[in-house]
């Protein structure tokens, strides 16, 4: 599946700056949109991510892209939910003596500081060596809501992109309940590489999902294998609180996290993680100790 | 225990402002200070909170308070983090099999969009009829930081304010786990009355919370009685992430909630709870039905 177009943040010339991803280079769109939209974040809030394409396309590239820092695309969202167990299989994973995943589905926020964008260090921090990979599937939305039925919820999506939703495992259970600090650790996930803008169901109604570590395949699974599909989620979601452009839905793991090798194998400064998906693109990240 | 000072986050005259509340009205502060710090959250993100109230110290009121609608008094902080189950006998009232709580505290997160202003009405949505209160004690990151010491603790608050951690109880176990749904539906809490400068540890170390319902007592306990202290608190949860100026965290409630009365006793359109702690003020709030 091609990938209709990549729009990514990133830090170069000392300046945060977005611009249009290209075989040859990035296409800086700072300086023509930077006082309308300061950030690729005000791109989505405001609608406009195809009108910058279209200014984009066929310009001469600004940036080689070895010669900038990716940033996350959505640098700080009202919200940034994460959808728990979603895949057959993972629920088994949490051998919690539960055998069947609920009518509804688990989720947790996380706040933008605990990821990196593509191509930065994940972080092991001093107090774990439990540094965990989970590939995912992400949602940003477009078109705000509340209650927002599922027969139009693609019509709430602005773009996808890919989130390794890095997790210190020893700390996701440190409490009585909820996976708040394990999921929250500085600079232990990446989102990115890019936006990729969503005009088309094929996009993610049943894409191919990878994640690899070192080259070696640890999670593959389709997007049409997910308990509760897009739809859903945003129908779901957007039952208790009001969707609003800007925010963004992490849409939950394929079985085969480190965490489920017996005995565990976790993530290890100099390891590169790689999360694929069809039409989005490769987000790689490698890991270093804090 | 006196209030040192009172500064709050309201609306009048068509536009967001903040002052200095007193006991004959609100000292506007937004003219003098408006194009330096936009917001009440600017103030605190530059530390400026003691120089704004010395600055308007004696000056005559600008508005009355029946004029104005209170807001939450740090509108976007990055983080509002929420920690569970914190006072004795509390545990017990989780009825979740488990006799005794934790090493360490559970925490989860909510949106300030779950939260509205003093005075305002907490909204019961049509999909539930378990709208509960949750008086607690909140505190607001002055100073940021990493792995900041118990002893340092202190240091890092720059005020106090108090929330009513509404909650939509037949939702904060729909799923797996997590009760990030049941917590963040818009507009079921409540954050206020104002902002109070933090200033001597006798703030916080032993004051009495009460939280009523239609002038009836449901929670009062006292801080010094929380199993995990505010020290405590600062110092567990910059372990994992860094703390910033204008981080709000609230610390947890008493035994007394609705749901555990029998049969539970959900709050109604036309209830007036009040939480009210020493040295910073009471957080009065209606109960309306979306």
């Amino acid at each position: 599946m091609d990938i209709p177009a990549k729009v990514a943040a990133f830090r170069a010339g000392g300046q945060d700056r977005y611009g249009l991803v290209t075989d040859t280079g990035i296409i800086d769109l700072t300086p023509e949109f930077g006082a309308r939209f300061p950030t690729l974040q005000a791109v989505i809030e405001a609608g406009a991510l195809e009108e910058v394409i279209a200014a984009a396309t066929g310009r001469a590239p600004t940036w080689r892209e070895e010669d900038v820092a990716f940033l996350i695309p959505i640098a700080r969202p009202e919200k940034l939910i994460c959808i728990g167990v979603n895949f057959p299989d993972r629920n088994a994973e949490y051998k919690d003596g539960t055998t069947d995943a609920k009518a509804y589905p688990s989720m947790f926020i996380r706040f933008p500081r605990s990821f990196t964008g593509h191509g930065q260090s994940l972080i092991r921090p001093p107090e774990s060596e439990q540094l965990d990979y989970e590939g995912e599937v992400t949602i940003v939305i477009g078109k705000g809501g509340r209650r927002i039925a599922r027969e139009n919820a693609y019509d709430h999506i602005a773009a996808l992109t890919l989130c390794n939703e890095g997790t210190i495992r020893d700390w996701v259970r440190h409490a009585k309940f909820n996976v708040t600090q394990g999921k929250n650790w500085d600079q232990t996930g990446a989102i990115g590489p890019w936006l990729v803008p969503f005009r088309s169901p094929e996009q993610l109604d049943d894409i191919e999902l990878t994640t690899r570590v070192n080259g070696e395949v640890r999670q593959n699974d389709r997007t049409g294998r997910m308990m509760y599909d897009f739809r859903y989620i945003i129908n779901y979601v957007s039952t208790f609180t009001t969707l609003v452009p800007g925010d963004v839905i992490v849409c939950g793991t394929p079985t085969g996290a480190g965490a489920r090798f017996d005995p565990p194998i976790w993530l290890k400064p100099g390891d590169v993680i790689e999360v694929e998906a069809e039409g989005i693109g490769i987000l790689r990240n490698t890991v270093a100790d804090e």
